[in-house]
């Protein structure tokens, strides 16, 4: 029985991922999406084909998101999932800063996405009301949400924790970049200090699953969102753009 | 069809676990692995009762050692398997020092003893020709093997890096440590700095499949082997006893 | 010449230091301090006695405060310094947090306490406005200021960050504790995350020269002052308490 | 009096320094020394200009080496002093590895070279019979001696920390790794994990006073030195040749 094989490889092995999105049938960064997963791959010595990974997201067109796994065990196996997303009326939310220090890269290489990165579960597992939380990196630099990556506005500049901080080399996060720099806005990658997310004009997070979210509420601070809401429309139209010219 | 959903449970939530050793089909400090195993429960707010985990467990008694798992995604699943251990004539093995680092505490905590653990896994992958290897913590104090704590001596006095150092609370640690002190030796629990290792006159390691391994090689350096020799046979006898008398 | 020797000792050597407070021609928490001196002698294998350090600081007993050096290579010299403090009607200042990590105690021992800490030296030096900024631990924990200890109040708990946190085991800091704790507060020494002093009621410094003062503005936030006002008269009083209780 | 003066401008403030050879009453590097001079009291918004600089060097040219010191206080003075060495026939020596970390870079910038530094102070008071103790960084890895710079031969390539480690931009480093390169060896700046001492062919140390010294036992550990010993004659060949040059 395959399945019981394939419960023994997890619960023996390691898993790594990837979760695309879908718009109207087309997968969405699909060449970035395949890149980084064979990074993943390469740290436990194991790749998979480009033809493979197409044909394993190409099962699951009809959803919203495809999420792709690589268990890897002696060997590695493919296995998807396809998911629709709830459509949500939010416009902005809630976040807040996790007690739990972020992974430090000597210890869990930021490109090496997988499974059981028992610092993200717990932080999303404890955000309570927020719609996600920031963790610190391991000097208590702003490192990265628990399931997003996080931009502030301050003085029309626009600044994301650089990678050298420990975020993943977030797919959404580079095209978010990508379409602020195409419309005029300084982008600035540097370390971030926690004082500055308190400091900030407007907040936003960036996730594959809602592109970008403005963030009403730090904590107990208001921000504004005015630039960050603007900034959310644009860039569906930056994602299908970019899909529509895929052609 | 329950594996599928067992599967997306794995997926989507963490899995914690612990590996009991059975002797004479009697399980080794059952007590204490439930004690535990309910501690990394508590961390994402799930617990289990001890009939349940005792069911499971019974399973496999006519195994060497059982894995028990619960798989945490709403709610807790119990999974478990049962395995036996090669014979090994090993007396003394090859360790050498790890390039990863193991999980800052402020990351993940130690009791929380998950799978997908990226850095012990990868430290694993890479071990090459060695039996283990040994992970320093974030700020490069010995911390533990990749499935083992670790043990020198230096002037007879015999020295394991404390549970501030970031390691597991090993129950095989904890019983080692006890018949240690039964035999009169002095036993310092400490942060231990690398130097420590390379200057040590003896090293082992232990673990619950094989109690404790003498180590008779670190990286290029050879090392005594004499006492570390001696505990082990010792702590057979220390475990047969307590299996004996557990009745 | 005995001055040029001097200046060929500090530079060749290691200078530790205390500042004590005069009130009335009397100083106050004088055992604490040459406690302390101690402490900072023994790090490098020296030691004064008690009568050598009262002699010292019997010579500027008409100052408002005394600074006492020991000034170490090859053994130990005493300098000291009287000076006056200006008075002062500020009730309430304006901080924000250093940029400067503040060092390892792996690195430099928070209770050996000399001078050159160029941590504290550089984050003092580039305060601006603020009467003094708060660095963050190796770790990002809210540790001290550059010549402050932090205290905040939420919920009528009043917190400090603890002494693992790196913190230098602050004389007024342990005054102020004994006598919140004598008027009825809960205080609690942890371990502080930033959020926490965006988050708190009311802020306060403490130090040798003002004992307790109150915070009105953390960066751009303007912060209740009610309590802490209140606390700086009232350890105005346990301090002139303590000096005349002192005969 | 000037001298009270100038003590109480070190006591209240900070001092940078630099320590120059001089060769034949010519001072080595001097342009090098300048510029990182420069650097030091950049950090608290001070400069001298290149004059005043050579002036107080100038004075000094009939000793083996010059000390010149920026004593920071409203303002910068200049102090030096010249030394002369104690011929040595010391080849080779014993160094051991520190139990002080050296301070971490957000804490205390590398290139901030001020007197009073604790890690270092403590590191080389402690070092006991050796030449001198090598620390590690604020994670373990191999970072610099506590007056010395590290490099290690292993397979014929030549690896010593790179800045990135936290190491000071040493003069004498920089001019070792211009010599090594001309003379056809490969040499890496590089994280270096302790391990790779204890398992180097060889290893040496470099600081102006003595060029490279050829390090005979790491601990307990007896190292080859023969071509760190040809390199140390080298080198005093090299920095000649550059003395010479200079004119």
């Amino acid at each position: 029985m395959i399945e019981r094989s394939l419960i023994n490889d997890i619960l023996n092995g390691i898993v790594v991922y990837e979760t695309l999105r879908v718009y109207n049938g087309r997968p969405f960064a699909l060449d970035e999406h395949f890149k980084r997963f064979s990074k993943s791959l390469s740290y436990v010595g194991e790749k998979v084909s480009y033809k493979e990974f197409l044909d394993e997201i190409e099962r699951h067109l009809d959803f919203d998101r495809i999420k792709i796994y690589g268990i890897v065990n002696n060997g590695v196996k493919l296995y998807s999932i396809g998911e629709n997303i709830e459509k949500s009326s939010t416009f902005s939310v809630r976040v807040d800063i996790s007690d739990i220090r972020h992974a430090d890269p000597f210890s869990i290489p930021p490109s090496f996405k997988a499974l059981g990165r028992a610092d993200l579960f717990l932080a999303r597992k404890n955000k309570g009301e927020n719609y996600d939380v920031i963790l610190l990196n391991e000097k208590g630099f702003v490192c990265e949400g628990s399931f997003s990556n996080v931009f502030f506005i301050k003085n029309n500049v626009i600044y994301t924790p650089s990678l050298e901080t420990g975020v993943l080399d977030g797919i959404t996060r580079k095209n978010v970049i990508e379409m602020l720099k195409n419309m005029g806005y300084k982008v600035e990658e540097k370390m971030v200090e926690l004082k500055e997310l308190f400091y900030a004009d407007e907040i936003f997070l960036t996730h594959t699953s809602r592109g970008i979210v403005s963030v009403e509420f730090l904590g107990k601070y208001r921000l504004e969102t005015r630039i960050s809401k603007l900034l959310s429309k644009k860039f569906e139209e930056f994602v299908n753009e970019k899909i529509s010219g895929s052609f």
